[in-house]
């Protein structure tokens, strides 16, 4: 059996560690390997690397990973591990990245893949050039109502879509009466907080691949709490925005109007729900469920102040069933990866992808500024790599 | 016992008649009048004016009304009828108030009270040099479900309040599957439709006496249906928007963020959902209906996109109960500007108000069109007429 | 790492064993120790203390509690040990309390403090002066019922609280047709038994800490049940009350009703519930959840005996949710005693607190002998000890 | 068919027209006449009297009254009306009461029959001596839950009872943020107002026909409310109590505690209920459901605070079942008396029984200002007239 060495850098922390390591790379490895196409497998090899030797050590320890490092330069080197996977914090990314593409590595990398739209296209330039490939995690797209989503729009259900409505967040609190849910950090400009740079890169790939490529944006923030309080109880004052209200254009005419807020007390199906109007039919999805009303249910209603509303408004809805088991979403975003990496398969989410998350979230940020629309400019086509087949060499 | 002579134009159309004729100003004259703060009572005596004799004569005969008239000159002349009222159609009605306030007298009319901004700050500053008492419908304020935001927020319920979500609308049919439900004329510009000029004008009044005053708009109308049937079933394409997406900035930085749609499939509430996010509750009314979630009942929330949401967001939501009956708000608001004029009672909705309405419909079609955010100036205060106390006389 | 010694008495019995013990202090230890708030932790070594060798012994092989002995003199000279604890009988446990004052060590113990007033001013003051730092059992105010109706009125929700009322109890058969279910001891007078005396300490700093300091008392005691049969089964007379009735006075005003019942069938929320009225709103709390009515949204209900009741009463309270874990209460309250031996951390919960407890349960036995309310006077201040820096010094 | 002839005195308010004319006096004589024992009829032949000529003539010839006058020493004059009937206001009660019982007609009121226990017990007297029947109204005895609840008694369902605890009330709006509902006179001492003197009198008999004579009270009033809104929106200081929390000694030993509060939110099964614990089984009702637990169906809670309350606490009572149709209590109650007066039926309701609520308010009211338990002291024996038999002559 062949095998595939996989550079695993930044999993330490809590997304690196559940979620790519835990959930994804080592259930991969125990459970026989990369399935491919033709039925054969793939033996997956990681390599862990850190700064610190005693957390690295133990992490490798805990959980029967064999083979650990503080060196990267020398992870880098090795020639038999072809993959590089950063998870670390966004400052040093695209830094990360440059050195494993001039070894020659395939790199996969969580989002932003930069701090700003300039650093993130010349890293995803130099990827294209390189020739190797490139992913950036899109892990919204593998939930089960965006799944739906999807599928209901591959069916045609929607007939032609007019609008998106997404609404976003729920009450975090400030921590005086009951404990805060979310780091300080969150609501501090110096320490790359706001939920405008947090959400817009999600939204941006969930428009793009669910419903229409979006094409300009109206935006305005907010920083809605003056004083909350850190971890440790201390009153601090948030200086970044804590909500923020866009309108987005996409191809085709349609309307997407967004909110995300962490200062708003949720009344509707889930902490983001996701609603499309179509000429055909509409649909409501959450996280995970997913209602319908085609244009055959719909009900008329009839406006009339005098009487209280006299339709129960969700009754016309019926739910999408559960027709598949959707697993671990990072882990089947691996999967897809590493079958792209390694025959070709098919994949739509390069560092270019990623690249268009960070130009939305610039460019919201730039709206709210200059209290105007501004365009999405299209950013060189990357969507799939060239040469895929030629990556197939690279399993040792 | 004194009356109050009444002229009443425009009551053969649908509003005209049911609301203001049949539900207002009949069971005033039927329940013996007018009840002032001194336990008195003014008999009210209308005389309804029309350009169609046998239309307006049928009416008059169908509801025992002694007085009508297709001579409104003659009408106006007559010193004994001292309030003209008007619910004819808007291209007429600043014409018709600039006659009625050159007679001498009060005016009430519906909205919007005339059809450019310019137009409504022309007759709004004329009633106010004439010094007669002034009157616009703002129906929506007496509704059930904004009488209670209104209470809750006198209560100091919401605390400091932050943001505001107005969604409207409902799927209005094409009229190809299912009879539509609404007139053409709202999706033909050279007829005044539009969903913009419609709406505004009541979200300005509900935001300004609700909320806080609006201060700046930015607003992009979309028009997303290409095809739909008239009256006869004849095909015909709407040149109007037919839903819009708004935000606001209202004093005190609070956010607006509304939505308006005849294209929308409704899972919410009622068919206009009002949702109030404060530092210390939250609150969303329909219509009639209202619930809160204060600080101390609010959820916590866990992110995990692995899990189905295991909270019932709707649970920790709790009804503002009935605490008093609502009347016919057309009704309520002729009484109250009745004894405006009788008695000089505080009266806050004046033809000035009216114009604010015109204001915020215009800048947000200009935004549509500019692309960007727009202030909106304030107009001369007007608020309460000057000279109230005068008006007394006017009782014969 | 530091050390803290603690000598632990009276741990053989059931709360002495089950919460001090084995829920408390061995899973401190064994989870590494007091965390303090700099981070660093002190270890924890207890030493259990009783007369019955074989049963010490037998508890400590049991739990690998390294030291145990019978000997309590030789336990008390020993300077690294330099905390006392006892949840031994009420009888011996003054007399416990001062010999441990006297050997210099800190103190902590069960509730009552002592079996009279004086008894319980005496040693208080004892401690007092001897400046070590002290402690009494207030588990109740950690349960998640009380902690809620506690953050709810440090949110304001109550506006000014006007009323409270606690009802507590539940159906302790008598043993003749199903078995008994609370100890036969309860029930006699010389051995100590009495609700009053059981629950007028719990009222006492639930109310004091709560809602408000207590200011007078009139109580009714009642023996309801004349016959019940102890634990071999023999019929017995009861001859200390089985229930009590009794109206508070707190400070501003409010009043506290209050019953406690070993012989009522129970249509409540929980065992024991505490209806909390404010100006702004009302709570009602149970030991574990807690439901709450704002001003908003209480109803209107209307006085008609012709009708049943067409409000469903229950309807328009909201729950107030879990936003943090509470952990169980004897170790919190442990943790925060040794945190302020250690480091000067806050406390509210020493000895004279304790005897304020035994303060009421007196005056409330008076008060029924004497048919007449009695004033429930200020004891010397205590709340927090003074020279709390000095402790730190007894880790060792 | 013989006749009985009523003068009605105070049928112009709401309770004297309501319950006593138009749903009792009128409808008994429409429908045939009073049935007797024997299954004959006597027809009822009401005259009403009033000060206000125009307001009593139109009472008479709305409901087609015959008689009517504003001369009431003529009506008492006739000797064909035998019984005088008043539910003015209480100043007026024990003088009319007197000038009825000196024309010899047999007298019936409302509560209270006087103003003070002196002149209650002077007129209660003057009746027992002229040998005429006398009632008082004691409506509450005839809701079904109270009717339920004494036939639990009577068939011996309670065992011995020990304890019963009455509440009483709901949130009266001071009329801020939403209109109140009840009169501002309520809440002034001059007027006439507080909790203590309404409820009073009806627990008195409630207590003394249903449960046990009340021996002994303790009372503490409270004035929760600071300020309210009359009727005509105007801020006042209530002066009296609005809340009252007593307990009450009852004959057997049986402990009543009783709040009555017109400042609570109300958590339980109705605005008024009745908790009654036996021995052998325990009732909760209110004014129309009961509910039962006896004494095999008891549940065996368990304390453990560590975790939520397993039990559904109102899962193990069953409800009394409507048995047998209830009419109006008021109609029910006059047909009692006038049986008592024309055939020698049972009755308990005369005017001693209205001197014992008289009583029980006024001790109330001096147990809250002396801070101390009072006895009720045995008023004299009224209960069943003597002589009964010889008002049968009456009907004419």
């Amino acid at each position: 059996m062949e095998r595939l060495g996989i550079i695993m850098h930044g999993v330490t922390g809590r997304m690196g560690m559940n979620q790519h390591l835990l959930r994804s790379i080592l259930p991969l490895r125990d459970e026989g390997g990369l399935l491919l196409a033709d039925g054969s497998r793939v033996a997956i090899d990681p390599i862990i690397v850190g700064r610190n030797a005693a957390k690295i050590r133990a992490l490798a320890e805990a959980h029967g990973i064999a083979r650990w490092t503080t060196d990267l330069d020398a992870a880098l080197a090795d020639p038999d591990d072809t993959i590089f996977f950063d998870a670390g914090s966004t400052r040093m990314r695209a830094g990360l990245l440059r050195r494993a593409i001039d070894a020659g590595k395939h790199v996969y990398c969580e989002k932003p893949i930069a701090e700003s739209l300039e650093e993130a296209l010349t890293i995803a330039r130099h990827a294209q050039k390189a020739g190797i490939a490139s992913g950036v995690v899109h892990d919204k797209l593998y939930l089960p109502g965006l799944r739906k989503l999807a599928m209901l729009k591959r069916g045609g259900f929607f007939g032609r879509i007019l609008s998106v409505r997404i609404e976003f967040g729920y009450w975090v609190f400030a921590g005086d009466l009951q404990p805060t849910q979310r780091p300080s950090w969150n609501y501090k400009a110096a320490e790359g907080g706001g939920v405008i740079l947090d959400m817009m890169a999600h939204w941006r790939y969930v428009l793009d691949h669910v419903v229409a490529p979006v094409r300009a944006v109206s935006c305005l923030g907010a920083t809605h709490l003056l004083e909350r309080r850190d971890e440790e109880g201390r009153v601090y004052v948030p200086d970044v925005d804590d909500a923020f209200y866009a309108t987005l254009e996409l191809e085709g005419g349609i309307v997407a109007q967004v909110n995300a807020s962490w200062c708003t007390r949720v009344r509707r199906d889930d902490l983001v729900t996701f609603h499309i109007d179509g000429t055909d039919g509409s649909a409501v999805a959450g996280l995970h469920r997913c209602w319908t009303q085609g244009k055959v249910n719909t009900p008329r209603p009839v406006w009339n102040p005098d009487l209280p509303q006299p339709l129960d408004l969700r009754e016309h809805w019926s739910e999408v069933p559960e027709t598949q088991v959707c697993g671990n979403g990072f882990r089947e975003q691996w999967e897809a990866f590493l079958r792209h990496v390694v025959e070709g398969a098919p994949w739509a989410y390069g560092l270019m992808e990623g690249a268009k998350g960070v130009q939305l979230a610039e460019l919201a940020l730039q709206s709210w500024r200059e209290r105007r629309w501004l365009d999405v400019g299209s950013l060189e086509e990357s969507g799939k790599d060239a040469g895929v087949a030629g990556h197939a060499g690279d399993v040792r």
